[in-house]
């Protein structure tokens, strides 16, 4: 069985706060039981050199963890002077996901950026940077929306949110926490939009190579655990 | 008057709360009205090279500032690849104030270290940063305690805490927020134990030089505030 | 139709040639129709600081392209000071891929390095590089072997290759060059095992997200083409 | 008793030589006894970015130490890759320092940069940077007044010192030499203006933390020796 | 006698093959034994900023090794953060060398950059990196003139090429492959034009002096092998 | 004529003071005309690891130029993160050329660290800063020797000195300065010991290439030249 005791298809307790701080744009307070990310949206009206006058905006994102939000304490970044492979590869996939679903053309010349800052990770910190990166984005948008900045209502064609899953112990689950994690034999990252649609898959055998079949039952994991929340997301936005 | 409405003498409402985060020795989250800082204690079983074999511990710090912790985003230290001229001042400051107050030969040949991130910037980052840290600070001591770790009752010798005075309209006030900071004459701030003695003063003119009559003022105001500080410490580790 | 002229299921014509530099223990120059590069393999009687100590070895990779491997020259990395986010994730699943498939404690506390340089880039480089990369270790291995250097036969317990797949202009494909890769909607990694099962799968939506039949469509391509690669690798190293 | 024998108010012999290289429009060799700091004053009609189009000028500073200005060779910051915390640390308080006396719209839209290099140190290679800094500037802003380049003859509107004071064997000393500094319970750095006020101060409990007495002891005896100081600064110009 | 068996002034077996790659503007594949070094041209219509404005362009060239080019695997400098310094003497050298036979003016307002990636190292990459960058460029120059774009005929003024000498066991030697490089006692390259003269010329004492008798049988030498390379210049751009 | 009128064989005044400054075991204020350049010696008792454990000692140097030491004002290393490649070359030339006359192992497992700092630069600051190195060099081997530290007399087997020669306005002149060097068709810096043979021959053309003629003018001036330089080493260290 799980460490947790949830049952193969259960989330851990999820919540979704916005408005969590004062100065950003858009903001969110996500959390995947005791996994925690601060995502903040940041708008400015400006642009990266190679997107200049193509009349369309664009949405980055950067990942952190604070040093201490894991069991043993991680270097720094900022003092180390680069970030890790990790760092680099999850902000991009971050930035990926979410760039899918937004209106580039209608968001105008502009540029939101996303800041997710994990605060404490038990497992699933990417997955639930995406889940909270768009509502933020979402919350940036409203922002706008009420300062009459946008052209139209659909800047933000569809929810996206993502969940990991593994084979752990033989038996295919969802959203795997640390001690699942560290343990599973394979491991895939699913991000979907809200109608069910797939926006980036990363599956890695951790030890030993998995069957599509095995891959075909966490994609059905995925699906629904995703479904579920994307209601979480529209909850949070209403 | 000051554009909170408060009193010279009077400090923004603080909070410090221990044990919020999962995993650290010790930790504290420092609020001096909409200043946020999450302080983190790391207890770590090793020594930095130049250290090792003296028969004496060690306290350090690092300090960073989530990118949209203020007004303007500012860019990920981690992405620039180098820690600024302020963190570094800053981390070091907040080093060296912890550092007088421990008995760092009954520490032990272990190192602490202080992880003070900012979510929030209002004004006064470093001071309440000091605060803060020395709650964390304390709890991980107590964490040790509690693990028989420690030779004896007294390596935290006394408290220590900071607060910031400057001159505000010609006015000497007591813990500058970013409005006031932004427009003050003169900045000065001062770290103090808990008997009232100085471990740390840094004042500068921001425009215009000042007086030793005027140094003097903020000294005072800055004695009557830490003393407040300390009280509000020894009941966050009752 | 496809640019090129091939059939939705049709490979690049490929070839894997061993042994095509002088000091490396292995090495492979492979080709993906004009995608070319150059995999060496080093063997080393050390190991990363944390892996001392442990009864196994390991196998890392590296990844680089010169400069004018492109339509337009792309700065150098050791002259920008640092590896772009691309290759440092292209790097690590090339190195995740072959260490899936050998067995580290039969291996010896020894490192093996691929070091994967791209000399012409038309789409593909990191498929090519994981396919080329498996013969490049294969053929070390062997070197070893002839050296009575291996405990058993068995270091190597599978074959492992990848391609890309894609939907362009509707259709799903095989085998991406760079004038489909540019175009396309979709694009997605597989590497897989001999034996067809799935060491990593990386889908990613360029433009619309995907339906999960879509994303069946791909894996039915790709199992075909990497069996048709795996044959290929079989052919050069017997 | 002092190691150099000196009385507690005493300085060190104290020398400010304009002049001492051919190419920048202002220099200056301070002397503070065996401390000997190299500064140049740099004309540039450029800004920074962030000051352009302000209608006012710019003064900065640079520190560095050669590598075998100490007791035993300190590494090469350019080789190291980078400036200590403590270097980033003087470098701005001399720029403070230094802006705090200058009229910057008077100046015009022209930056000054102060080059503070350490030849050899024996203690209070900050202080020793800013009291020279200073004629080095005031050398610069005459090379510009004899090229009638100034609007009025007020761009340097009052002299700035600093001096060291600390509490060494219990006595309160002034301008501290290496070996009273690195024995010295507490450490306090004094900039001040030609009329007595104060610019910077920055106290360290080095050890223990120190009484308001004590501060104000040593802010007396900085007192009585910056206005030495500015006397000489004083012959030093005419 | 010498380890390859060769007369004391014959050169490796030299190949100098064009048009190698597929996307630059000129290349050669460059071969003196079993040293191997890839050249690309890359033309940009750009030039560095100081250089913008002044009606002429630019020739630069940077200087790469694969990891596995020699005996043992040499770090990645894109991975170590940083070009050595033997890497940066050497794209400085084929950078000077080139220039010296190209008329700038004529060339216009464009830069040419050779990269020069070594393959497979056996001792002289520098001097059939100079050979053959000569070739790439004068490659790119015929691909300019085949589009109209040179103003006329006699940008390229004259070939340049160069080639190693040594004193190996205590007889002077052209063209010292690895074995003999690392034997040397003396050590010198030379580039020199197609007319016989000299462009740079770099003697080292690898560790006895050496004589100006000495020196001059080296330059007599190379003078005789660069006469050679010129030829084979000549034919390969036939 | 020459812009200084000095004759074409003729040396700008030479000055070579020992014992300049107070903490390195050896040091030397060379001054060639207006470039000065001071030289220190550190004597360590360690070796890089490389060499560890082999019987020999090391000696190394490091090169950098004080940014206001020239006309412009040149941006500190320090401050840009690196060394330019022109002070990378710089200071492995002094290294190479150093390390030829000393016997290593008689030196035993010690290294000795040459630092050249530029003071200002009128020309010819490697030339300056090798001749002076060997007086730093020799100063520490006397310091050493007065303790008994080294095994014989013989640790320094001969000098070693350095002087520039260029073309200028046709005719070949010894020992350039800045405005010489500026304009001069070719530049040329011999490194010899005293008894005249060569250690180093760096022979570059600026403009257009030289003929071997030309560059056994500028040879028989440099020895001359370095003979007269030796001399004064020899006075120096009497």
């Amino acid at each position: 069985m799980r460490p947790s005791g949830r049952a193969p298809n259960e989330l851990r307790p999820v919540s979704l706060e916005r408005g969590v701080v004062k100065y950003a744009e858009g903001s969110c307070m996500v959390k995947f039981g005791d996994t925690r990310v601060l995502v903040t949206a940041t708008l400015e009206e400006r642009l990266p050199p190679w997107l200049k006058g193509q009349g369309r905006g664009w949405v980055t994102a950067e990942y952190g963890m604070l040093p201490r939000a894991t069991h043993e304490r991680v270097r720094r970044e900022a003092s180390a002077g680069k970030q890790s492979g990790r760092t680099v590869e999850i902000q991009r996939l971050i930035g990926r996901s979410l760039r899918t679903t937004v209106d580039l053309v209608a968001l105008g010349e502009r540029q939101i950026t996303i800041d997710c800052d994990v605060i404490q990770a038990d497992g699933g910190t990417r997955t639930a940077s995406i889940t909270g990166a768009w509502v933020a984005l979402a919350d940036c948008l409203q922002w706008m929306k009420a300062r009459n900045m946008l052209k139209n209502d659909n800047v933000l064609r569809d929810n996206v949110a993502a969940i990991s899953c593994g084979i752990y112990n033989g038996t295919p689950v969802l959203d795997l926490d640390y001690a699942e994690d560290s343990e599973a034999e394979t491991d895939a990252n699913f991000v979907m939009t809200g109608d069910g649609r797939l926006v980036e898959v990363q599956g890695t055998a951790e030890r030993t190579p998995f069957s599509q079949e095995e891959f075909l039952q966490l994609m059905a994991l995925a699906q629904n655990g995703i479904g579920r929340l994307v209601e979480l997301q529209k909850i949070a936005m209403a």
